[in-house]
């Protein structure tokens, strides 16, 4: 009664978490096929207590495969995505390669799950980590007093450009304190105590002087709030944090919103954790302390003081979890639900 | 021909940046006060060449000061500030003690020098780092556009809250890197791979669920700009940076205002150096290049995807120096340069 499932991509920092996370939450498995690169083949991951040889991503990998969890980059994604769904599988892609496609439903479940039905390419997209969080925590606030601008300045911990990138951090950190010159390896420069916008530049017309990141904010929330007119002005800026993003948001709505109608309804909202307590220091969702959680925590929710329909909040959650992994599972959970029904 | 200065807090970190400050400059020095705490007094600090012993801050050590920089806090400030001015010495004090006093004029020299002349209480106070960085990079733009709304998330560093947390962050640093538990002793939490908001709340009504921090730049803005119609809504957040303050600041104007012309506005202005490259990954102002600089630093000036009249900019600025010591003896000039007139 179980399903056969692929994880793509299963060596790196988000596909161990795919894998510890459909451990966890008793995903049905009645077969798993970890692939990768085929540098990575013949590693080994564990999965419920045994060894998993990793295999590399072919095209036969996929037969039989029910449910593809994909977490290997935009490349493969897109060579070897609509390959895993010709095979019959339901494609779950953790990378940006399909997130702009009309064809593919972008998917947060606490916020459009009704989306994933229609997906006439086999493939549904994960949206990137700092979209996912946003939204969980802002669109119950949404649906009460629509958006219509947010304005948000995240801090992006390292795991989100994986393993190697923590290592990176580490290792700077380990230069400093010995008095030795930063060697960077992964990232562009130092990130060990200092800021980084280490992302690629947009290339479009419209994204003049943002980065990708950036701009895939602005899109995602428009595709997955299925509303054109919201307008997002993101700055995303890298800082030396092991993992969880954190977000300095300023929201405005159609309406004015108190503070305590926002703690109401997003102490009812799936997926969020609220803290509720008066401002008080390190009163706040903290990365350290959100690590290796499920839920998105918001904190600091204030009155704005120069517009009535606007508020401020400070969201932070597991980028690994939340913003990649146990978002791609919550959606396979979905999938896997609509195959019971039928 | 010159004058006898006094450091007030001589031992702290703006102390001794005042100090450096002082020499780099040439101030016209003719004879150094050091001044701390009964704690201090004893120790020495380096003066052109020479040990200076620092002495207990007493109402006799004022006999015969010009000028009084004072950076021991707002306690000592309220307290030592109008004794000093009753010895005859003007007062430049860091502190937040004399800030929103209405007979105290709040000063950055680039923003509104001419307010120093009129100092009924003898004391001139220097804004808040957060504050000074921030309108030394916007008020070119506020002259041709006038600001309306300012929209600020800060990545601060461990610096400005003194020598002992920036200590704390590197005690903490080595810790994590040993595998050993953080023990905090300046925080009140983890700040090393951490983000904290670690200031007092304030207590007045207004400001609800803000820090006092937060409120300073709310206030202070206000004052310098001389504008009581200038919203600010802030959100500061500590970071495990050792010195030199970031801001992402989201600012709206009464009128429309291209990047071009902020750019060419920027490059004119006194105090600030623009980074006008494209966009790429580490191509923006960063902590560890802007620490030991005297200009703020603004980068990553991009149109607004919501508001016309709006930009967001990415500000930099050594908040010991032009944030504190750089700021307060640039002041000292413009009084000395006064007597120097009459």
């Amino acid at each position: 009664m179980g399903f056969v499932v692929a994880v793509v991509g299963a060596t790196g920092a988000v596909g161990r978490e795919m894998l510890a996370t459909l451990e966890q939450r008793k995903f049905p498995v009645d077969k798993l096929v970890c692939l990768a690169s085929p540098r990575s083949a013949g590693q080994k991951v564990r999965f419920q207590g045994k060894d998993v040889v990793v295999e590399a991503t072919t095209a036969a990998a996929f037969a039989g495969v029910h449910i593809a969890l994909f977490s290997a980059g935009a490349a493969a994604a897109r060579e070897m995505g609509p390959v895993a769904a010709a095979a019959g599988a339901v494609v779950i892609d953790n990378s940006s390669a399909w997130r702009t496609d009309p064809g593919c439903p972008l998917v947060v479940p606490e916020v459009n799950a009704a989306a994933i039905k229609v997906r006439p390419k086999g493939i549904i997209a994960n949206p990137n980590c700092s979209t996912i969080q946003m939204l969980v925590a802002l669109q119950p606030l949404h649906k009460a007093a629509k958006l219509r601008h947010i304005i948000v300045s995240t801090y992006q911990a390292t795991s989100g450009k994986g393993h190697a990138a923590v290592e990176d951090l580490l290792e700077q950190t380990r230069a400093l304190a010995a008095g030795k010159e930063v060697k960077p390896a992964i990232f562009p420069g130092q990130i060990a105590q200092n800021l980084l916008s280490d992302w690629k530049p947009d290339t479009t017309p419209a994204g003049e002087g943002y980065s990708e990141e950036e701009m895939k904010m602005v899109f995602e929330t428009r595709k997955i709030l299925d509303d054109e007119s919201i307008f997002v002005s993101p700055t995303c800026v890298r800082v030396p944090v092991v993992n969880g993003h954190s977000e300095s948001v300023h929201a405005k709505f159609e309406r004015p919103i108190t503070v305590a109608e926002a703690i109401a309804l997003l102490e009812k909202a799936p997926g969020v954790t609220v803290d509720a307590r008066p401002y008080a220091p390190g009163h706040h969702p903290q990365p350290v302390h959100v690590s290796g959680k499920d839920d998105v925590f918001v904190g600091r929710i204030r009155k704005d003081f120069g517009d009535p329909n606007a508020l401020n909040l400070w969201i932070v959650g597991d980028n690994l979890r939340k913003g990649a992994a146990l978002n791609a599972v919550q959606i396979a959970e979905i999938v896997a639900s609509e195959s019971r029904q039928a």
